[in-house]
């Protein structure tokens, strides 16, 4: 078993980078606190004797040797970048339990017959920059690594401007890897685990999503003296779009969400009708045809309430994956684990995106996932207990070493 | 007849200062760029010979003796502060029109019995600090003008900190002056002159409003992984508000307007369902119990509202005026210079709110007011044309002369 004990202090130390303001972290992807948390995490790579290499997308891939030169390694690992709001253990549960892994395998002077490497993929979160899952996606060849590079923020800062600007851009070319499996270990973020009191959730599927980018143009005008019928209210045109998209997710629910966490507003004045607005539009479901079914009808819906605003619209997809099947022997390699050392488990649908998710296109993948309290995440209270996280880490344990040796 | 030629040139010198990014201006209160508007608008003063006072909340008054020092002086004036996407002509054109009445009277060489005083009043826009007409709040004794020093803009900047940073914080108290009269000439920022072709909105009475600034509190979620049940969305809480402002508008229409021009998220992630909103709803009507009974039926709303999504609101009104009838004799006054100038005129009730509102209840006030291109404010591209703003400030001319002779 792993040292639960030493995986919870370096869990702490980690959540020391980037501290948000009520107990979680703000340690967005590319910021100097990204790039604090990565020399942290190279240290104790270093020390654990690993040898590192960082691709072109800056993600880091921190190696143990195996016995056999010629076998494919087993990856293991997740994101340390959080939300503006995040938690402490969204992302960093899955690197460090990967470290974790190394550790108790050096600790028992145990050499695998594949190398084991840890990963750290850049910019999973996809709130500074969309997409989230940026790098795995680049990796996974599913979006090309200048798109990538031209992604910006909220201010304007390219996302391969800030990538060197960290000091994190690699010389390694993005997806050239093989791999003979990958595992990540993840908090579930959502309720399931904690309600049924069950230990770890074998991950069988990932829901697919759609993030669409609306801009609306409506006209700038005084809130006083511009008569109703004149209007062209952009905000007004954002409000009902935030609304459609929740009554379509209550209609597929419980298989569909929907939502809308990403607005702004122009020029944001109390006196001004909004001219303009731009947010994102999250839907998710584990079923293809229900996503794109959500899809046409919010886009339909859109294009009816602009014309009855008399706005314009431009919809963008800023994100999308399709829902994801997980590879049957690694789902199998972590059930049996769990089996194994007594932990109680279920299938489950990750409702989340993971890099995973990606990776499963190139090489076999599963995930491992534990209980969150209250099922909270993106949240800086999101918690979990020291046992939870190791009962995790116990199985990802298992299933990396039994992968690795044969 | 006011020099026309001299108006405008005064008015696009103005706006050079604070350009926007439309062709308008951005001249925000307590800005640097407010601060030059004050300066350049001191120089012109100076060259006219005019002594200026500055009160404690920065307004300005530039004063042209009469020839009895015992006769209290005619006010005429309105302000240089803009929207952030503001025009040229919204309040400038109402300061620099009484700056040219000044002009004409140097020209002529008219000295008047009372001595005529040019108002620059501080933030009337109320975009960067709420209420708007702020200091002519404190002047009237509507707001302390401790209030009006603590208020907070989006970065947290105090306005009397700001005051002072920009050098424009006078010694003399607000409020002691005593005015014979007080006119002030405005854009009518809707669109009822110009689409019945008439030169000059005599205004005899001002639409009252409120601001209600409402701060929503859910809770941050998982956009994908929450189930809809478990979400506590003050997103989607804000936008049914902005729906019920505008349907209890409707309601009310012609006769009230309602809507919400600013709107804040947090965190404002893509993946992160809203844990706190904040959004200021603007609600008026010329009528007092119309404007009592949207108030009231918006905050049953709100509170229906957010039972049903389980998030907790709290309501603060940060603006607010009752309709306002102007002085019959000073309404009198614009409507007879019209007439005998031979411009076409209409009474009028104002839908905007503006310093003369706060000043008709300490003095006798009235406003004239000239048509605008397609009754377009608080937007870039407000238009007028000189021959409209000459026939504005002719009308001020006569009806101040006539009324700081007597
Ligand atoms: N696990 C996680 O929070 N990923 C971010 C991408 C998403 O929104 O699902
Ligand atoms: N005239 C004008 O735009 N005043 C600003 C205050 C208001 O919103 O009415």
């Amino acid at each position: 078993r792993i040292d639960s004990d030493r995986l919870w202090d370096s869990l702490m130390e980690m959540a020391k980078i980037g501290p948000g303001i009520a107990g979680g972290n703000n340690r967005q992807t590319l910021t100097d606190e990204d790039g604090e948390g990565r020399r942290l995490f190279q240290t104790w790579c270093d020390a654990a004797g690993l040898t590192m290499g960082v691709d072109q997308m800056g993600t880091m891939f921190a190696r143990r040797e195996g016995t056999d030169p010629d076998a494919l390694p087993v990856y293991v690992g997740s994101h340390l970048d959080t939300q503006p709001t995040g938690g402490k253990f969204d992302g960093v549960l899955g690197v460090l339990g990967g470290l974790e892994v190394i550790r108790t395998l050096n600790d028992l002077g145990i050499r695998t017959r594949h190398p084991i490497v840890v990963a750290n993929w850049t910019n999973e979160e996809g709130t500074r920059y969309a997409p989230a899952m940026m790098a795995s996606a680049v990796f996974a060849d599913m979006i090309t690594q200048d798109y990538a590079y031209d992604r910006r923020d909220k201010d304007g800062k390219r996302f391969g401007d800030e990538l060197e600007r960290i000091g994190w851009k690699g010389d390694e070319p993005v997806g050239q890897r093989k791999m003979k499996a990958f595992f990540e270990l993840h908090i579930e973020q959502g309720p399931i685990l904690e309600d049924e009191g069950i230990d770890i959730g074998v991950v069988t599927h990932g829901q697919g999503l759609k993030w669409l980018q609306v801009t609306l143009t409506g006209r700038e005008a005084h809130t006083g003296s511009t008569p109703m019928p004149k209007r062209r209210n952009a905000g007004l045109g954002m409000a009902r779009v935030t609304e459609l998209v929740h009554e379509v997710a209550m209609d597929y629910q419980p298989h569909a969400v929907g939502a809308v966490g990403h607005m702004e507003v122009y020029p944001n004045s109390r006196n001004i009708i909004a001219g303009r607005t731009v947010f994102t539009i999250d839907i998710r479901s584990p079923d293809k045809e229900v996503l794109d079914e959500m899809d046409a009808r919010i886009r339909d819906g859109i294009a009816t309430i602009c014309e009855a605003l008399d706005i314009g619209f431009e919809i963008e997809q800023v994100g999308h994956f399709d829902p994801v099947t997980f590879d049957k022997d690694c789902v199998k390699a972590v059930r049996d684990a769990a089996e194994r050392l007594g932990y109680s488990h279920r299938d489950i649908v990750s409702g989340a995106g993971h890099d995973a998710c990606w990776i499963n296109r190139v090489a076999p993948t599963s995930m491992v996932m534990c209980p969150c309290v209250d099922g909270l995440s993106h949240n800086e209270a999101e918690e979990i207990y020291p046992e939870w996280a190791a009962a995790g880490c116990d199985v990802l344990f298992h299933a990396v070493v039994e992968t690795a040796v044969i």
